[in-house]
């Protein structure tokens, strides 16, 4: 049995607030928000004033000294995750991170290292791997279904566009946004690529100003000589345009957009479907509930972490190889030991 | 806020369930089921040990006595259905009851009646109302989006087949399943059909043996000359098949199958998509939370009963009419005052 | 070699003159039209006119005399059919003839016992049978793909809508309309059912004055327990509709609706695709050369004439049970020995 | 009114034969074909012995001092194209030469030159933009139906792999197919990029011996920050694999792959459809046609020519940056005036 915290109570602090408490492995125990009284408001709603206490982080150490409490979910901005993470591991509690665990490389290191040294698990979560759809997709790859990969193609663009505040402190779109695409096509190949190289463009003045960028085409070549390539919008006004196909010797495989219902309307100027799904909650609903079920898998013991260190570590390097490749124009070579 | 008890736990009482605790506006206080054990671990897996009491049907008079309790939801076997109604109308509570609310049409009428003397709202559910494909059709056909109707086609094959102790009690293919679909062509419609006409064959010997059968087709004709076209089935093994198709002077509205998601595999012998969603859970899960949602709103005040007294009893009284229809082999004419 | 003489430039005329011209099997030599200078016109912007005479039907006689044509191609109005195929048959020469043979049953009976008696093929094209998803999806039934078939389900509605010149000399929906779908039922299912009945009406206000119907469903029940709901319109203005559906123990086919391309426009109101094929010549292009290329192999000797004497008579007689279900109100019984 | 020769009878040549003989537009008065003997068998075949001359190259002189004729098609293998061009021009006829006119730049301009002081005109067919999904698509995009482009995505994956023979003289990947992507995509942004990128690798092991790759990626940067990503590879086994997505401000376009009809199958293990179609020939069956009838359009002075000479020169030149790209590892950099 999972007794839980939370930490963040932003967009995927409510999402995993709501699976937590229809997910019967799970028992909440608190909420932990700087603004303690929304977050009192969204308790309440749900009725379960006596059973979820919120607290403001400055009280967050009542967490760690209650004993039901034997694992924690953090989602508070990114700037905040590292110095939860060591001490929920610290004090010997699993966790459960949005990513990234750290802001810098050595920060995620060091977690891993704390979490290693305590015994506990520490899951960094990649929601698109707990995707019914990527993830039977990528066993089918494994299980030889589409033969020896020739190529991946991803395409992932945002809607609607992200505030220009949380775009401030996203990392930037290769930290923020890249790091999906890359982490499915390095799991789905089990390999690092060995060369990237990036094209870019902000249409945005505002994104521009910021010295980031909302258009990105990526490629990426691997030891196996699959080519990946992956495009990235801050953009699509038509829905959240999220596909990955993967393309091998004996045939292709595609996760293709999902739309709300299929309702057809048939007229005189042709056929008219709803657009695709909006936003993440509703296309990713269910990699949310299975990410946080693997989650309590591991901390009943039935299964290990699904997304190690190294692998945590090698996407965020790639990300950054990526950013290097922009800011060069050159192609950036990488290797793995 | 809605204070609830749930009658029956089977497999629609156990959607209500999970979907009464998920839903902020409700509090759930009591499950009353025969199987007082059975009850009594579902609400611990869910760590509701405390919230909600478990009760078996002979103690079910301490809902009615209790004041946080002012609407029960029904989903116990039809035979008892009427009989609950009833006792929860007299105490002055809303009621929500899985169709039919009683296995003759003077249970109906009565309870209607019951309901309207006791100024307290009753509603069956016709779930698939409630499914948004389904009722934003009806919306775009209202609105003139297709012009005058000429057709209505629906497919409703049921998946598994159900097992022969429910088909026993199941009131008949006509009661059990038709209904559904003569509901959603006379309230697309806003009419009642003059004639109606039947065809169908019992291909499964168990289903024959019952008096019953397996494979049904209906049409009916409606005052303004549109003619609806209905195909049931008890068993299609390729997943819970529910198709509407709405045909006029402008154009045409279908909601089809959907899919669990958007997974291609293109190999040399073509492109496999999964197949459809396997069952009414599956298929429906948004219509009984839409349903509910309903319901809170009029317990709310916020609406009136969607389904009305006369909607309940027409529609019985047309599936009453196809079933005459087969076994006289002749049309059979209605008239609606 | 098929050395062959058109009769009849109208609409199926053209397309059969299209596809004889491009038809490296078929050697085109006379064209036999009313309107002999609307014909000349149509061969001279094919550059033929050194190779294909055009004839006015008094001259027809040429063509019986002309060794090099083994074989002619009918397509005139309906009410001539019956005289040029009996000409055709007794001068020795093959015949493809648009549906129906003759306007009453004793001339179709008439002209295949001429046929048997000049020992020469008749060819009656239910052009539907040639469509390859039409063909294969009956293959697919007879090889046992999808188990024992429980019923069948046809859709089709006509763009845009015919001319009333047209309508008035069609034979009304039954005989023009509803025996190709009932044609496609028996020949999947082979068998011929035993009681139809149908329901229709004129929205149209021109067809109810001319006493035809335009918007029709037919149900028909067969020996082996299988149902078949047909249903037909003069008018889809979103394309030219044509559905079809076998659903047996084991699984289901269906014949989709085909679009010109596959262009995807996806905006903030959804995806829009093109509008489904425009009418026959469009749809059923293929079908038009594949029954040509069979009425070939015929002549040639490689295969049996596919639709038979008594297919063609059976299916008639169905069409005018079903125009009598109509007029009656009743489900009429049937018996094929 | 076309008066056509043909220069070879290969895959291209029979297409175009097969569609000039259906065309009405088009007179057709020679094959040329170093096999004359099997050039002879498909004249035959269509029994056009008489209209149609067929000639070795030796002869063919006699073409171009025969009247009717005033254009010529010329699909021979690649190296004799630039000779055949040259000497119909300067005979003073129309010309519609597959792609690549020439071997080489100098080769191409030159052509045109001659073209240009003839007064005639020159046609290189770059077929895919006649395909009535493409040119809509272009259409659409130019009308503003998505706003600003922000990016475009190809995927041209062949099937079935090209024989070795071929391979070996078919100029590379980047000259044989990479040249259509590119060519698309300039021709939809009206511009042509400032920079291009190339990955690639060869999966089989005869084409790495030949020096040519079989996989490739390329992403180009465009002067209005578009991005465009090309994906080839010579083998699909799944069938002939073209898509084509355009992405802006207002939505996207999609030309997505198309099936030869539309039958699906059912099962339990899901909803098969056929595979997409085959090859070229089925893919582009339209474009050919359509280009044909722009040929025409300009014999006839209905239009201009298309596909003009910068085009054609800078589209080559593009495609020699993208082969410069892979062997260097390096970004191209590239100007246009």
């Amino acid at each position: 049995m999972a007794g839980i915290a939370i930490f963040g109570m932003g967009r995927a602090g409510l999402i995993h607030f709501k699976n937590a408490i229809s997910n019967p492995r799970i028992r909440l125990h608190y909420v932990v928000d700087m603004d303690t009284s929304k977050a009192k408001d969204i308790v309440d709603v749900y009725n379960l004033g006596e059973a979820v206490k919120v607290l403001s982080p400055d009280d967050a150490a009542v967490v760690f000294v209650d004993e039901r409490v034997n694992s924690v979910i953090i989602c508070t901005p990114t700037f905040a995750h590292e110095e939860i993470v060591l001490k929920a591991l610290q004090n010997g509690r699993a966790v459960f991170c949005e990513k990234p665990i750290s802001e810098n490389a050595e920060g995620i290191r060091a977690a891993y290292d704390v979490a290693s040294k305590a015994g506990k698990p520490l899951l960094c979560s990649f929601n698109r791997r707990f995707d019914p759809s990527v993830s039977s997709l990528r066993e089918k790859v494994k299980a030889g279904g589409i033969g020896q990969v020739y190529s991946i193609r991803t395409c992932s663009r945002d809607n609607p566009v992200p505030s220009m505040e949380y775009l401030k402190i996203s990392g930037g779109i290769f930290h923020d946004c890249a790091v999906h695409d890359i982490d499915m096509a390095c799991w789905i190949l089990g390999q690092y690529p060995c060369s990237v190289y990036t094209m870019a463009h902000a249409h945005d003045k505002d994104i521009a100003a910021m010295g980031d960028v909302d258009t990105v085409a990526i490629v990426m070549k691997y030891p196996s000589g699959a080519i990946v390539t992956i495009e990235l919008s801050r953009h699509a006004l038509y829905g959240y345009d999220q596909r990955l196909e993967v393309f091998g010797s004996e045939g292709m495989l595609i996760s293709e957009n999902q739309r709300p219902n299929e309702l057809q309307h048939h007229s005189v100027t042709g056929c008219q479907s709803l657009p695709m799904k909006y936003s993440f909650p509703q296309r990713y609903a269910e990699s949310y509930i299975a990410a946080l079920d693997h989650f309590v898998d591991i901390i009943e013991g039935k299964c290990s972490v699904e997304v190690t260190k190294d692998e945590t570590l090698n996407v965020s390097r790639i990300a950054s190889a990526c950013e290097e490749s922009l800011k060069t124009g050159k192609a950036i070579s990488l290797s793995f030991s």
